[in-house]
């Protein structure tokens, strides 16, 4: 527990002091009070849970915010895993950032794929006095999207009669931070069936609420000036402390390949968890690769302690999608990570 | 012209130097090819035509983006506006940040009202073998969400059959910067018939393309240091050189309210314009502050040229949410710029 109590090497607040210094937003212990019933139903129900994690964190530059660093993510990997999950039979709590793509509704974007295109109003016709609004006024599915809309309908509705999914809502990277630790302790309970799929797009950088300034700033004074601190290195303490046997996959990406992979061995070797999916920013939708500790004991730590060399596993996973338009990765992601789930709960 | 072709008294790049110096986006020429063709159509059809702007820009840190600075807007004023000017019998351009909220699907957001949530699938009963994605199964909405969806409907299938609603796409704060200019040069056809409706919250600072990183800023480092440079006056150029005649109102979001009326009148001082609107953060969506000049003679700019004082008008709009929790704030909006749009034709 020292490594996360002290301040970093390279001078970063330590996760403790994080915690002690900014404080939670006012709704946490609402949403974790949802999340422990959650938790506790599948738990009875004997179902595994995958805590999902999707969109980008905002830095917020105002206590009244105005200004914010962002980072990119629409939600795609996340949201889609998300559908895949329940489709093994997980269990899902989906947290993701405000705003961005869901489970389901994400085959309906506002931009790309709005549902009011498809719907059609039939007035019957052979009375002229009916209007827009009348009862006789009947809204219709075009032929061309029923199927599909059928087929996200029906497993939607499934999903919510079962009691499969849970979302909760971040904002801001203090919002997310406070949740991921908070849904870890809750999640402990469920010991080796419990997953972390961490696709987030987390802001390495913060700026102390106590840095912060209260009203908008005010440009028309020449440049803009922003230093930001570094963020706890949050998956050590998730490792070490929050959950002692939940199955935990982290995401690298990058937009130079040639740094992707030494960086996923740096964080196994660093964080000591399960598996790092890495992918290129202009690749991602096509090509993942696994990157995992080629010993499969998670608390040995060898290659730290006795300076000894761990050894890694890469795999890549690819898909065509000149041959296969509809096909998508993220199935393939999440059947490889359930496999690996597996053997993780029969390693007990 | 020449004010806006020199370096800014602070130091900020001109318009001309911004222009010069940071490229547009590879779709401009495209994107300004419709918008020409919209334009045309609507001048020889005799419409008014109005170019909303909505949401936020952003400021990207890298050219490969993850991370970029962004404005807070989910674009709720830009798109509710936009429905009132098109039920006002104006043809609206509708400039928009990516996923920010559009006029009609604003109603269905998927996070406060997802439509996947008010369909309903009914299998005839009777036949055992259906099975979802049959003929035989039917999707239907809910009685409750049935008279708000035909009304939106009907209203979005109208538009779309008139032809009166164009809409455009925007990410950074440049791409935001030379749609404006390249709008604002054809919509000029229109004369006084064109109005700049200005809600989109746009980036004061920029971080000029030479100084970006090309790939993701790596963290490990220590902290993150970001140096902005100005945006240049825009405004200034929109009502001096690229648009002649038409009507500009522009924003003002303040999280001080003190500040709010001496920058509004500052802003008409310096511009020339119409109107500001100013508004709150807290209370935007209950009231609003139209600031204008006394005198209604725009080119006058007696204010800055023989050091008289210019005085102004300020008349605030309020609604009751108490009383009224369905009426949006955007009609009253809408109604008084027509109105004042009006004065404006008839003083040519």
């Amino acid at each position: 527990m020292a490594s996360t109590t002290q301040t970093d090497d390279d001078g970063a607040f330590s996760a403790e002091q994080y915690f002690a210094t900014q404080p939670p937003s006012p709704s946490l212990d609402q949403d974790i009070k949802k999340v422990r019933e959650f938790a506790q139903r599948q738990l009875r129900e004997g179902r595994r849970v995958v805590l999902v994690t999707s969109g980008g964190t905002t830095v917020p530059l105002e206590l009244n915010v105005v200004r914010f660093l962002d980072n990119f993510s629409a939600g795609t990997r996340g949201a889609t895993s998300a559908e895949y999950f329940l489709k093994a039979g997980y269990a899902v709590i989906f947290m993701h950032r405000q705003f961005s793509l869901q489970p389901f509704s994400r085959h309906y974007s506002h931009s790309t794929h709005p549902f009011l295109d498809f719907l059609e109003l039939d007035s019957a016709e052979t009375e002229p006095s009916n209007v827009a609004g009348s009862d006789a006024t009947r809204i219709s599915v075009k032929p061309s999207e029923r199927k599909q809309l059928i087929e996200v309908l029906a497993a939607y509705k499934a999903v919510q009669k079962a009691g499969t999914l849970h979302t909760l809502t971040f904002v801001t990277v203090n919002d997310y931070l406070w949740l991921l630790r908070a849904v870890a302790q809750e999640l402990s309970v469920l010991g080796r069936s419990s997953m972390y799929y961490l696709a987030a797009a987390v802001s390495d950088f913060f700026l102390p609420r106590q840095r912060m300034a209260e009203h908008k700033i005010q440009s028309g004074k020449g440049s803009l000036h922003i230093e930001m601190d570094q963020v706890p290195k949050i998956l050590k303490s998730l490792v070490d402390e929050w959950t002692r046997e939940g199955f935990v996959v982290s995401f690298k990406l990058e937009t130079d390949t040639s740094i992707l992979i030494p960086k996923a061995r740096a964080a196994l070797a660093r964080y000591g968890h399960q598996v790092v999916i890495g992918n290129d920013l202009h690749t991602r939708k096509y090509q993942v690769v696994f990157v995992s500790p080629a010993s499969s004991h998670r608390r040995s730590s060898s290659q730290k302690a006795d300076g000894g060399e761990e050894s890694y596993i890469e795999s890549w996973l690819r898909i065509d999608p000149a041959s296969y338009p509809q096909k998508e990765i993220e199935e393939d992601i999440v059947k490889e990570l359930v496999q690996l789930h597996d053997s993780w709960i029969s390693m007990q």
